[in-house]
């Protein structure tokens, strides 16, 4: 699931900007190597490969996150894992061991630092991610536990990235900066390359000099290892849809209505209310957005998207469609509240209500608990999964060279080779 | 007299452990690019270059400092321009403009945000560092003021390394990774890659994530711009001799005494006394050193080297030099004490007192107020540092080249093409 989920929208995000703009200002075309650069036929460097392919992996957003880590696990994971497994002649189920290796390491962390670390202002995707990626890559590249723990150390040195950058290019950056350090901290360490072991209780070490004294429980990240494994429970948040988290379960609710009504005519509609939790209106209540990006936060724009075409696609998202005339008209009808009392459980954070009143009087209701994907105990349903890769990675890829790519993807366990794997992915150009 | 300083101890550092597995580790023998890897006559691409010449210019902790900024200045920033003026084609005069501008921004971040963020347990080598990079490569790359700002809020994003990571090969990679990120900053801001220009104010900013609310000085950095310039008061801090700071006026008084009775025979003196800073001693203080980094930080075994061999070379502090019985002899007989009420100025941190009782009962002494180099106030003679260049430099490159170079560098603001003078010190294998 990983692996199809950050395959598929690592391959949408690298006709984006971010990616494009790295590739030319380092002049990643005068490099070669054994790693595809994803979204292309080109063949890099392991760590310049980690470092775009990281970079596209975020810069839709639309990959999982891991809770506990507090930040985008598989985003950072798998372009250093795919790039270090091509160059390191790894198969499919080297791959995958290692992924959990390193989503359990990054939560690991997570119990211990968040979420202090992550309210304080780093982006955990990049400074705890690089400790998932660095023990992910360890396991992947074979080494030792006193080859790991000093690459752990030397990661330490490498954890970098503050949330001011949000917003801009730079986020994404931080992922691909991450998969580079954290492999390269797994290349160095095995050759040799010291760093202390213990960078992290040290008294000017990362527990201290990144949370401060007081602020962390270096107990809490080594204490019932195992029980239960994250990766299980709670599991990594997965997206089905390319915007805020926080609108997801409105736009499910949007759209068991669309289920049972058919889409709707925007001049059948009087008035939509949407309901959601108080503490993600800060971030998703915009009633009239004025970019992509601010589309992608308006829980309004996101319900009436819903409404109006009966599903949510990146597309969406994108270059002018949050201007589009037909949605715009309806937007000043979409209304946006917090839960009220009663509704949902005190504690739920991500439950919605979506009320459609039509133009006839009639009203139509839906209610959602929480959105899928949420957590491994409420799973995106396998098919929706794929039709979301297909939908990213058809941006890249022609009709046949996706279906390949899917099929290697359901038997990813059973691949030989992941440079056989990834030439499936090479695109025509 | 930093490009002077700077690449002579690249040169010489070349040949350490930390760049030769770097080397290995990351296969930068499979790439090809404009850029020189000092010590060899490989060219690299310029974020390659970047890395591993940053690498090799600080592992022997050997180059200038500066205060202000509490890290070392030339370390990050030489490796980068060097790299990124023989991409571009600048020239000398280019290079030295832009490492004044990136050695007072470096400097002026010190002033807001010193001592407590060096205190705290950042490195300022690259926390720091990093925006001295940027600011330098900015200016040599032409960037507009709006770019620049932005490239110096993208890698406010890349600021990282702790100084739980000292005594290992992951302290010089600290520069090294400075070293290419800010130039990877100005490279990438340059073609529209967008960050945060106010990363450094935001509320989850560089500022309060890194040094804490109320722990720095944001006025301090823009106040009083050039009165003066910090690189010419109080200026870098160079070094002489390849150990720790805190033992170089100890080994210039024990020189003075050299100077005038010449190197003496280790039988015929009873006993050393050495008087330096109460505060340097916990550093200091060895009096029989275990390891050649031991040796290093030892007063007693650099005073014993200064008097035996009338010199202090970085021979002394290289593999079994240390444990050589001809000076072990000595140093039960070499004393370290603290300054004596009166000896010196109450902040005198840096002054030491040599004195020599010789068998015949005879006491020779030397004082000295301040080490050479310790700021511009108080220079090393150029004939010195030239000394420094052609010790450093000889360990890779023949005589001829060490003068080829010496002459270029010498007249390095009239250097047309830094890729011309980079040819000089292609080593011949």
């Amino acid at each position: 699931m990983a692996v199809l989920d950050t395959l598929g929208v690592t391959l949408a995000g690298a006709t984006e900007d971010a990616p494009r703009i790295l590739y030319d200002a380092l002049e990643l075309g005068q490099t070669r190597g054994p790693s595809l650069m994803l979204g292309s036929a080109r063949r890099l460097g392991c760590l310049d490969a980690a470092l775009v392919n990281g970079v596209s992996s975020h810069t839709l957003d639309f990959d999982n996150t891991s809770n506990t880590m507090a930040g985008h696990a598989s985003a950072v994971m798998i372009p250093a894992l795919i790039a270090a497994g091509e160059a390191c002649g790894a198969g499919g189920r080297d791959v995958l061991l290692a992924h959990a290796v390193g989503f359990e390491t990054g939560a690991r962390f997570g119990h211990g630092l968040n979420f202090h670390h992550h309210e304080k202002g780093w982006h955990p995707t990049s400074t705890l991610g690089v400790f998932a990626v660095t023990a992910a890559c360890a396991r992947l590249l074979g080494l030792s536990p006193e080859q790991t723990a000093n690459a752990l150390g030397l990661s330490a040195s490498l954890a970098a990235g503050i949330k001011a950058n949000f917003g801009t290019m730079t986020k994404p950056l931080h992922a691909g900066q991450c998969a580079r350090g954290g492999l390269m901290s797994a290349l160095l360490s095995r050759k040799g390359f010291s760093a202390n072991a213990q960078a992290f209780e040290h008294k000017q070490g990362f527990f201290n000099v990144f949370n401060g004294p007081g602020n962390f429980d270096a107990a809490r990240i080594v204490e019932s290892w195992g029980g239960p494994f994250d990766v299980t429970a709670p599991g990594a948040a997965y997206k089905l849809y390319a915007c805020c988290a926080g609108a997801h379960a409105a736009i499910e609710a949007a759209l068991m209505l669309v289920a049972k009504h058919g889409v709707f005519d925007p001049r059948s509609i009087e008035r939509v209310n949407t309901w959601t939790p108080a503490r993600r209106l800060p971030h998703t209540d915009r009633p009239r957005p004025n970019s992509a990006l601010d589309a992608k936060f308006s829980v309004q724009y996101c319900v009436a998207r819903a409404l109006l075409d009966g599903k949510v696609v990146f597309e969406h998202f994108e270059g002018d469609a949050y201007r589009e005339e037909r949605v715009c008209g309806l937007l000043p009808r979409v209304h946006a509240a917090p839960h009220r009392p009663g509704q949902f459980a005190p504690d739920n954070n991500n439950g919605a209500v979506v009320e459609v009143t039509l133009a006839d009087g009639s009203i139509q209701s839906a209610k959602v608990e929480r959105a899928l994907g949420r957590t491994a105990q409420n799973p995106i349903p396998l098919d929706q999964l794929r039709a979301k890769f297909e939908n990213c990675a058809s941006r890249v890829l022609g009709p046949k060279a996706v279906r390949a790519a899917l099929h290697a993807i359901d038997r990813f366990e059973e691949v030989a080779s992941i440079r056989e794997f990834t030439a499936l992915l090479e695109t025509a150009v």
